[in-house]
């Protein structure tokens, strides 16, 4: 029964971990699909969200069926929580993802993004994508080196946030208002996924050492 | 010990009622705040918002000791789940009540919204404390009607939300990149306050009917 039971618990972190790793490559194909323009790409992850959807309802029922049939206590009551919690954060990152991909979509076949402004997304794009999958293996590794590490990668994405701002305040924007919109909602939307991925992270520290870190700054 | 068990789910429930209430009120100073370039009531409602942090964390402590304790199942278990779930996505309604109170301490003397803008701003701040307070209504009552009501009144949100889109989007704007850059965020954060109210809303269905309504669009 015990092993059944480490083995649900086991596989509850997997779909987490899994889940991660699938909302890396959608924000890696709406930033793809935002930068070159391509309405195939912004449709395979507009359509792809609701999988998305359905893995993180299939971990929360998992999640359910553990705290009925298990009533799990301490570190193991723990992760069955960071679990409901993470896959809400995970969730989230994938409809951010959907965003960007919905902005690719509506501009289309026009360029959301000025040129000068392109190489900043392709950047945030990518730090986006690597604190996804960063999640994913402090899921699966409890590794707090790792998890730490994602708060640092996440000032990166703050700077290149806080950078798009002045970017945009600048007298010398000539991109009009429209433009000016967009890029500060998919700014947005790419800091807000970067937080998410971060507070997975802080879930796991708290799985593993049972307090949570300071709060993140929002 | 039953008893006990019952005060202690029913106190579980009207500490996240308290906190919508709370978070309404931030809102609605918040938005005062905003409206009239009130530095000390943009500053109360930045200092108060560790208040709320702390009763999520209150909260979810409750939350965990009633599974540690109680070992809930059926109805039981999924107030305290869906009371896990609520209280974060309250302490994100404070959140982003807190963004609208520092982009007024930001812009401060000067008013952040242009004035032809400032009368819808001012109704989506109506819109959502009435969301939230509303949304404290479904906690205490598990009303179903009730709950059915924030769908609706959500819709109004949405609807402003996009008007403010059309105005920013429209040629005659005359206000500069500067205020279409903050325009567009503060509607961001009034219509993502509405969403979590709503969904606040959805978990009190979910105690009592046992299924999810249909996702909300995001």
């Amino acid at each position: 029964m015990r092993d059944a039971y480490t083995e649900q618990l086991d596989e509850l972190a997997e779909s987490l971990a899994g889940m991660c790793d699938d909302v890396a490559r959608a924000m890696e194909k709406a930033t793809r699909s935002l930068l070159e323009a391509d309405l195939r790409l912004a449709e395979e992850v507009i359509d792809e969200d609701v999988k998305i959807d359905e893995i993180r309802h299939t971990a929360e029922e998992k999640a359910f069926a553990l705290l009925v049939l298990q009533a799990p206590v301490a570190t193991d009551l723990r992760i069955v929580v960071s679990a409901i919690h993470g896959a809400g954060d995970i969730e989230r990152m994938g409809d951010l993802a959907l965003h960007v991909a919905q902005a690719a979509r509506r501009r289309h076949p026009q360029p959301v993004l000025p040129e000068q402004i392109a190489p900043y997304f392709a950047e945030m794009g990518k730090v986006g994508v690597a604190l996804a999958h960063k999640a994913a293996t402090v899921i699966r590794s409890r590794d707090l080196a790792a998890a730490a590490e994602l708060e640092s990668d996440d000032d990166a994405m703050d700077d290149l946030h806080k950078h798009m701002f002045t970017v945009l305040m600048d007298r010398t924007w000539t991109h009009g208002v429209e433009a000016a919109v967009d890029v500060t909602l998919l700014a947005r939307f790419y800091e807000r996924y970067a937080d998410h991925a971060v507070a997975v992270a802080r879930r796991i520290v708290y799985v593993v050492t049972g307090q949570m870190p300071g709060p993140l700054a929002v």
